[in-house]
């Protein structure tokens, strides 16, 4: 799970174009959208021919949107970047999916990189896939590890028209797609709390080896998780202490959401993390329980039939003048007396509460 | 305890209002409460129709109050909202009572987000609620999820004329209401408290199973509890630094005051927890010492019965030429033999403190 | 003993005088001390009609010092407060016993509230107070809980002249009282240490359960005690940075070495706290020591007996032709081997150092 | 592998240059690069003659790189720092292999400490060397300990000229070898990664003591390898916030790029060393696992047999009257009563799930 | 080892000069050396009478160094102090050898506490001593708790005049001081390195009780450690940040160089407690190790030899009619049955690995 494939690039000039990653979608897509308030303008781009008639057509009252699924073909992605001037070290980090989530500012442009989570069906794990951001003034760039549910959300409130997405700029674009990866930060946190529930409840009825490994996966996915959430936090706050030009003020309330809500997600994942270390706790002193029961089992058996083969034993001793041996009630008694000792015993035990 | 609802609203647009928690009142309640220093006006408003009269009708020298109890019918607080100008981002935190507690400053308002603890009857665990409160010059809107005693306290000083409140503007109101929630914090602490030490009573006399998911299940409180506190630490923090507009200086003291109530709780919870980690430890080492006497139990009776049963199986033998057997005192002789052996290992025990 | 009796003030408006805590003094004594370099006056207030004129008639060139001991008593801190001018919520921290150490700022004095630890004659736990006091210019008031060591020993310094204290003003009768009050601290951590000292000797010899409570009892003592030190140096330590104007620069060189003297104690309270964990450990790992030696004896007693007893089993069949039964030194032969069996076993056991 | 040597340089005055470390190349190799957009000129220096010359021959449009291997010649490094002005402090720490990674500045150099680590053949442990860079206007000088594949990866790429590095000034020849150096901690990551995995998968098939002491060992070389990288760290992150003049505002945003692979590399490290943690809790939990399993064949073992050797026992006594001894299916009897106990006995263990 | 002797100054003013800790020398030494680029003058004083003159007779080109051997004759401290102008608190920080380590500014001079480590013959734990500085402007004063080899390290460099020392400043005299002291701080880590990697092989070969006490013993040794070397780093640390008149500008990149040995310490201490943290954990695993090998002997013993027992039981049985008695090849038989059941047993526990 934290394996990396980074290697891959050692030894290469910084700004080489390399793919880190799986191949999550087939083929590469490409699609525009260009909206304003009146109107919304939506294409698939077979090709990159017209890319730059497209960049310059952008006129100042309206929004582009170019968003890329798949990442896996560096030379649309330097393509791309040329046409809209973006950094060498900005490609190669939109190509290399193991990137930290981040907001870093250039001179003409804001870049982010956001994670998102999706539980495939039948899947225990969520997949972890990465979404890049490009956020110049009139434009914004997305670059999807995966196609994915989040932007086509965005995309159907352009479509719609509904709320402030089309009367406002291309930051409050980048600040509806970063919203909509964190919304989904709660679906997440509603599985992985699901099961921890499924989890605490296997604990407490029918704990197995299995249940610890379990729980340490889930640790390890809480790791993971917040790993995505907390640097998010500080990128945000950075923008939110207004030091970036490209974020226009009214944007500003948003963020603060925004940032809430990542504070939000992060604290859960704290609470989370504490509720699975009492639970290793509670696993542990269960392995001691049970020890315990084992022991007590043992010692009342061993404590009972002891003394009574001992007793059993002396009258099996074959010495010649034994005088109970002889006596017409000796056996009787004798069992009755092993009778008492246990009985005894059992009370013993019974009042010590081993029973 | 720490599942979330929010993902009801995932893909929804930014300010879109949906309540999200359960419903706690039955009907939304609004009342209108509006004072100066020599007379308080009350009223239990039906509808919304005269708010825009009310939010106009009133003078500066005046304060007034709208308390809305249930936050569950969103086109409400929109009316309110709209009448006072409020973001549409603080109305849907208003809506969704599963904020952080928080303060927001915007333009011309401050926004307060608390959370209280009530002790149900009968109920181990509190349930928390959370008071959303505006606050404007002149005006104070406050949002209960569960028509509290906090509110009703505050009205009561009010209408009793007493303090400093009627001859205070706004901001104090909101400080008095803020008071009134903290202040409640000391209650939830003391109950808090004594649960530990009726648990402490419990770890010692008789530890099960039960008391160490007892003491996690505190721990949990004490973290929701943190949760709630922790924040609001740092939130009233920064307004004492002078930050925000909408808090008059003399008002100042007083959150400092209020300030030090939370770092008092905050500093109660810590050491709670801290005691709690401390009885987990005692709870481990008491399975291990429940382990220890059942382990000397066996022991002691083994070490008694074992070298006994052999002796009478020696004497059980049947070799033709065994002298013992035929010797007249040879029984008694060997019992005797048999209890000094037993009586040895008793001193032994006795002296290694097993028994 | 961090049960909190704070929720007698929940719904009462901030800036009621409510005693909180226990009555630690009989009655309310009040002493007058007003001295300059030249002379001392001394005197008991019987009651505090003379207050008005005694608040008039102090020159700039002598300090007059107000110590009341026993804060039971709202009414008379009221007048006090009334005739000094200070704030009402400083009046009600007096009052309530349980405040976290701190140094508040007001506009014309600064309000310390100062924790003192004193061991009662045979008691194990150390008892805390409060001292608060109210520095103005030329006037220091002080309020103790209960007539305390503390605060003779300055006045014993101030009769005898000796030192700085007569030559210099205000602020620095209140150094010398925080002072005072640190190094009380020194007392209590050379009583925590010792006994320290003797739980560590005791879990070394003879580690009973009661040690380990013993241990989590001495963590609360240093929870406690850190929390009454902890907060101060974050107070000394904003003081002086030369943010007050209630202290002269020449006092700030004091101010330091006190600062430097809390964070001894702090320090120390941390290596304690580290000690008492490492106890813990070693506690913990005692008890599966003795564990071990347990299943040591029962396993040695087990391992000699068994084969012995299976040995005396078989010549006790009673097989119609067992040849060995009938050799005249078939018994002396068979105690040979059982003998030769145990022996062996014996030098197995030492081989192993179980023994 | 903590082990310091640094006590041989006790008592010597600073700057005091004494080869601290082993001798890890045979002979000490200089060799000259210097190189234009235009030209490279590479040389192998035999001595250091003409070192004076070679650096007053350096005009300003071409970069001057002198590499040594092997830092155990004292006068050399000493003729080096005299010929370019270094400071005494400056050669004692590049002969010195024990520093920390650091960037110090000077006032006309900046100098940087790194470390780099490579896995020798059949080696678990990587090794760890040392390569200081010494950056001044046009000039790189770089100190290696071992002769190390991560120069000449550079120096590859200057001679290919690929890339920025022929056309940009000696401050991004400093950051590619940083680069370089960082890239290959990726590579120590995958390592690392690849033996965590083989333990964990042993650790779940089979756990043996060395397992433990294998874990041990890696949590051992993640604290080595994190105090390689975390002060990079800040160094890196104070270089970023602009404080030096030596390198120029171009190559910022690649020190950027550098930044972030080390905040990766930081944070892999954390995931590795919880991974690490919880693996110890696993095997913790897997002996006393293991001793359950134990416990549990005693207890079957013991529980079957006990009661049946009793009453095979009584049946062995000799009383007179012992009805049963004469009947004639006594013994098929008691036989069957013998096999019913055992046959309850194994259920009620396969119900209890012990069996 | 933490035990403060502090208390026997409670209740005392402010300033009093009292020794606290042991006499460590027989006799007060004090010596002046005085020196500058060209001449050294080396004296030792037999009284005090001539230091006013020695105080007055310094001109602006020589550097005066009065080192005192010995702290406790609070007489000769405030003699010195009085012709020196030093403040009380200064001189009671001198005499009180329980301070922490520190740097502070007063108006004319420098006090810095310095804490140094010796290993006595035949001791296993270091002993601490003070060493106190007072740095003017061309005069240091120092003065030790006991004779060390620190301060002749430096007299010796002093009269050799190597070095840059008799060429700088007091500020570099008294920078040597530390920085020697700090050099010391590597071979009390050797020696704690060497000390644990003994532990560690006790720990993995034969481990007792006594191991964990040590591995304790050793961490507040740690502690100790690093009590004495963190406070250094943060008041290093504000030196260098040129916040003091007393550090002349070239002397602050020698102040860097004692920064980055310090931060090496503190990190070196921070991996040996990592270290002993993983032995207790090896060593607490270990005892349960060894309580399953002990529960193995065990389990196999009984399991071995309980149904023999059982079976030879069952052919001591007195029933009249047993047909297997009187078989004249029963007894053979049942033995061959024996030794099949524990050949059987034997296969089991290897199969098993508990044998």
């Amino acid at each position: 799970m934290v394996k990396t494939r980074r290697s891959r690039k050692t030894g290469l000039p910084p700004g080489t174009l390399v793919h880190i990653g799986e191949e999550k979608t087939d083929r590469v897509r490409i699609t525009l959208v260009r909206y304003n308030e009146h109107e919304v303008h939506e294409e698939e781009l077979d090709g990159l021919e017209h890319l730059d008639e497209i960049s310059r057509g952008c006129r100042d009252d309206c929004v582009t949107w170019i968003n890329m699924e798949g990442v896996h073909q560096p030379e649309t992605i330097e393509k791309i970047g040329r046409v809209y001037g973006i950094h060498p070290l900005t490609l190669e980090d939109i190509a290399n999916t193991e990137q930290r989530p981040k907001i870093d500012e250039y001179e003409d442009y804001l870049f982010v990189v956001l994670k998102t989570f999706t539980y495939a069906k039948n899947h225990y794990e969520p997949e972890m896939d990465q979404i890049s951001l490009v956020l110049k003034s009139n434009t914004v760039l997305s670059f999807e590890e995966r196609s994915d549910e989040i932007c086509n959300t965005v995309k159907n409130r352009i479509r719609s028209g509904k709320g402030r997405i089309r009367k406002a700029g291309s930051d409050y674009l980048a600040y509806c797609l970063i919203d909509a990866v964190v919304d989904h930060y709660f679906n997440v946190l509603e599985k992985l709390g699901e099961s921890i529930e499924l989890l605490q409840e296997q604990l407490i009825t029918s704990p197995t080896k299995m249940t610890l490994q379990q729980i340490h996966q889930m640790k390890r996915q809480m790791i993971q998780f917040r790993r995505s959430a907390w640097p998010l936090r500080e990128s945000v706050g950075s923008l939110l202490r207004g030091e970036s030009a490209a974020i226009q003020k009214a944007t500003l309330v948003y963020l603060r959401d925004v940032y809430d809500h990542i504070i939000h997600v992060v604290d859960s994942i704290e609470i989370y993390r504490e509720m699975l270390a009492g639970m290793i706790d509670i696993y542990l002193s269960s392995i001691s329980n049970r020890m315990n029961e084992i022991m007590k089992v043992l010692t009342v058996i061993a404590t009972i039939f002891m003394p009574l083969t001992f007793i059993a034993g002396v009258y099996g001793m074959n010495f010649k003048y034994m005088p109970e041996l002889e006596w017409h009630w000796g056996y009787p008694a004798i069992l009755l007396v092993m009778a008492t000792v246990a009985t005894y015993m059992l009370f013993y035990f019974r009042k010590k509460k081993w029973m």
